[in-house]
């Protein structure tokens, strides 16, 4: 299923630097970044899972929002891009 | 039905900015900011395509990103929020 990942973290300080950079480098490794605060990540319930975990463990829950959205299978039709750094298929093989 | 959108504004100009600000203003018509560049609408078809009209007419397309995501009617199972700045139902009666 699609997963949209979108987050506000507050950089005023050294800390909350390193939390963004955290949380996008945990993104990275479920997704695709779409966005400068949106990934989008094709998952199974057990990796959602992990993903949601692993980004609770980071961030300020004072502080930063963390907004998690379920697209589910066929997710095609239903994501819109306009204007610049359209991405690729997030399913798409990834050729090194 | 639930339209999230999300975007990137470059904003190293005063005109940017300008984008920016407008891009915010015409999502404020349709519906509720939830993070700094996410947006969620409650619209029909017809809203739907007036925003994306409005929105296509004030990005630059060459450096600006905009992304709509379809959440359909029944969206509340299928979005999740930890943190901050957590958002009141986009469909409760505005009190003023």
């Amino acid at each position: 299923m699609l997963v949209l990942v979108t987050y506000d973290v507050v950089t005023k300080t050294a800390i909350g630097q390193k939390r963004l950079r955290k949380v996008a480098k945990t993104c990275e490794n479920y997704g695709l970044r779409v966005q400068n605060s949106v990934f989008e990540c094709v998952v199974d319930a057990t990796q959602f899972k992990q993903l949601q975990l692993a980004l609770q463990g980071i961030i300020d829950k004072e502080e930063d929002s963390l907004r998690f959205y379920q697209l589910g299978n066929n997710y095609k039709s239903k994501v819109i891009h306009v204007g610049a750094k359209e991405t690729f298929n997030v399913e798409d093989t990834l050729i090194l």
